[in-house]
């Protein structure tokens, strides 16, 4: 608990109108999107400006207490969700893209602009942010470089890393610098920038986002095609892009995801397949012409049932809807979702899922799966109730083990929602002891008396 | 110096018979491709595993002896120059390319892998690897991805960080570690991966990288556009990206290195214009023939004087192998050549331009420029003799104040070659103060006996 006459040093730093402690406060922001984790913090705070944020990192060094900075709270690893003796630094206000740069092709945001509404601005412009995680209606930027986010575009595109160009950091030490700006090429020293991306919120508190724009894809053509076996969609992913066509979306649903995403949506996806997959690709009318036809072929070949094409732009937007949909959909099922995220190398996206499907039954738990096939990223959701111990406990068992045959096919344990809580006791399967230890290293320097998000992506 | 008993001591952990003391190759080491510095090492070993090089790191920790590792030593930064008490870990000799994975498009290399060799590997092969530094047909992958090169196709398709996606490393306290794999996306812990990439060999040994490939632009088409000022030229630049054409390559060449690449490659370019761009578009032939148009047309539109179409895939290479020559050419001009390596926001090209200019005229120095028009990095190249010592002190002064005025355009002081030794002493303009701490923080903590590539980027 954090002492009443620190508690008070804290509010006349942020000013008694931005400082909250009543217990819904606290209930309020005690979790995040993440299942089974949940603090109650010690305080929330809205900092009005860079130079408080500074002042408060300041203060937490001197009093010993720690800051858990916050975004919209959607993170499905518990990166936000409060430590011991902490101060929720709460930054869902700070909502305002500041400059949209035509000539450069940028934008400045604050860290709290929601995803989505970036999108919009931006494309009225003629201009395009990729980075669309599943939860953008309603995550922040700041949230987005803090997980590094993916999203369904990641296989053309690339994840929010890619279109980070500056960042200004509150440091731990209370410090604010910039790293990166509007220059494309900087190598200027070591790459900080790059390094506060996914950090977590553990080495720095981001108060100004640079993003890269580029233009809008002129057209784009979406398809939906229907598979008796896994086998047969992972192979169509590997002919598609062995046929040297890089789509901007290969989303795959599995049977039970179907049927939760139709009862849902109601869009008219049958029931009864095996799984589906959801394609696009954009750009030039002619390129997209092409590829449309090339990979409804490659669709063919390895045995589609059918493959469909979306007519309208509306009818495209409501099959992307709906696959946004997945992760509610399947969590209207049961009372407690478990959404993992891991990631194999494109070829192994068959025997992942054959791995996936076995170890559900080996351990007696409904696994919905569904993920970015294009770039090998899956998302094993399991249906429980965190009511039913013995239910949680083999789910527990069966994740241990999907993150093993992950890591042995060459993959690792996150693709894009990170380590935090959820995950941190798995990291060294993807990464090794040693480069736990060199992290632990830098956190250590960077912020010794551990303030910023500590427990989060690993232990001190 | 390192002491007799030492060098012993390192012989026994690398092979006699890949050790080397004599004066003719301890002279072969002093220097790399940047001008002005030399020193000479105390040994060169070429290490024959992982293993040794780990070796060699715990001694040199516990003998307190520096490393400075050296692919073909072709930096411009002064990187791989040796420093007090060093042995230079000569990584030329790791040149295989140990796998081309067709169905993930990724390359497993060897760190002395020349640039050029694995574009005809993957070439042969239909696939695309785009960084393509200056030095090209020289230079190695190991010494691209500690200084995170960039080169002519960076505009469209990104530099050398975007390409790693996988690193074995030997860390300072010679624990070898993997940082990332073929999962296109993944975020499990801190990202060292891009933390070690243009951290200058100051933070690692890099002995595997895996890369990654695109599929190889269908066509391309490249052009010549002449103009009678650097304002046109400029606006050329501006309004190619403001109609959201994004070209693989747009370079600059001012009328001093116009006419030195002429005299050197006699390839009919006009000696009286006062700049030029050689632009390429690439992609599928359609697009391609599109955004050739609307190129040419943007040329006319900012008074081009000729816009030249190369009518063939030879003369395409003709011109861009003239371009690649350029500080070549101005090398043979002078006997001392110091190439700098400026980026501004793509806004600012024509200002910073004219402020290279008239900072040439008022220190009396010969300054060629030519560069990466399409994303702000410039080459200003000064021609003099290192002899000619008034010359060389007007000739810093005036990079001193062309530094600062990139920086006040909000650009940086070094797109693509690093800051090695050539200019720390700058680095503070780029980034602040309180960011280099953090720097030297990590380092510090990473590297407590300061023996891999000390001196380098910042002092300790």
């Amino acid at each position: 608990m954090i002492q009443p006459h620190i508690l008070d040093q804290i509010s006349s730093v942020i000013g008694n109108e931005n400082f909250f402690t009543s217990p819904e406060d606290k209930i309020t922001y005690s979790y995040d999107g993440t299942p089974l984790l949940e603090h109650l913090p010690d305080a929330i705070v809205r900092p009005q400006s860079k130079e408080q944020i500074s002042q408060l990192v300041k203060l937490a060094n001197t009093e010993k207490f720690s800051i858990v900075p916050r975004g919209n709270g959607t993170g499905l690893s518990g990166g936000s969700v409060p430590t011991e003796n902490c101060v929720i630094l709460d930054m869902s206000q700070w909502k305002k893209i500041l400059e949209i740069d035509k000539e450069n092709l940028t934008a400045w945001v604050e860290p709290g602009v929601i995803t989505s509404q970036l999108h919009q601005e931006v494309e009225k412009l003629g201009l395009f942010y990729p980075p669309d995680p599943g939860s953008m209606n309603i995550c922040t930027i700041g949230g987005n470089v803090a997980e590094n986010s993916g999203g369904l575009r990641g296989l053309k595109y690339g994840v929010t890393k890619n279109y980070v160009m500056g960042l200004e950091v509150v440091l731990p030490n209370g410090e604010i610098i910039m790293c990166g700006g509007k220059s494309v090429k900087d190598v200027a020293g070591y790459n900080l920038k790059d390094f506060f991306i996914g950090s977590e919120g553990t080495l720095g508190i981001f108060t100004r986002i640079l993003l890269k724009l580029i233009p809008k894809p002129q057209s784009s053509k979406t398809m939906l095609a229907y598979f008796n076996s896994k086998a047969d969609a992972g192979r169509t992913v590997s002919a598609i892009i062995a046929n040297k066509i890089i789509p901007a979306t290969v989303e795959f649903l599995d049977n039970t995801t179907i049927r939760c995403v139709e009862e849902y949506s109601k869009i008219g996806l049958p029931t009864d397949i095996d799984s589906l997959l959801l394609l696009e690709t954009d750009g030039h009318p002619v390129v997209v012409e092409e590829e449309a036809q090339k990979i409804v072929e490659c669709c063919r070949e390895n045995n589609a049932i059918e493959v469909k094409t979306a007519q309208t732009v509306e009818e495209a937007m409501r099959l992307k809807t709906a696959r946004r949909s997945a992760f509610s959909a399947l969590a209207r099922t049961k009372p407690t979702t478990i959404l993992e995220d891991i990631t194999v190398p494109r070829s192994e996206i068959a025997v992942m899922l054959e791995k996936i499907e076995s170890i559900s039954k080996k351990y007696d738990i409904l696994i919905g799966t569904f993920g970015h096939a294009g770039d090998g990223n899956l998302h094993p959701t399991c249906l429980t109730d965190e009511r039913n111990r013995a239910e949680i406990e083999r789910a527990e068992k069966a994740y241990a083990e999907i993150f093993e045959e992950a890591v042995k096919l060459g993959g690792t344990i996150t693709g894009e929602h990170g380590t935090g809580l959820a995950k941190k006791k798995f990291l060294h399967l993807s990464t090794g002891h040693a480069a736990i230890d060199a992290m632990r290293t830098i956190k250590k320097a960077l912020d010794p008396n551990n303030i910023l998000n500590p427990g989060k992506v690993f232990d001190i």
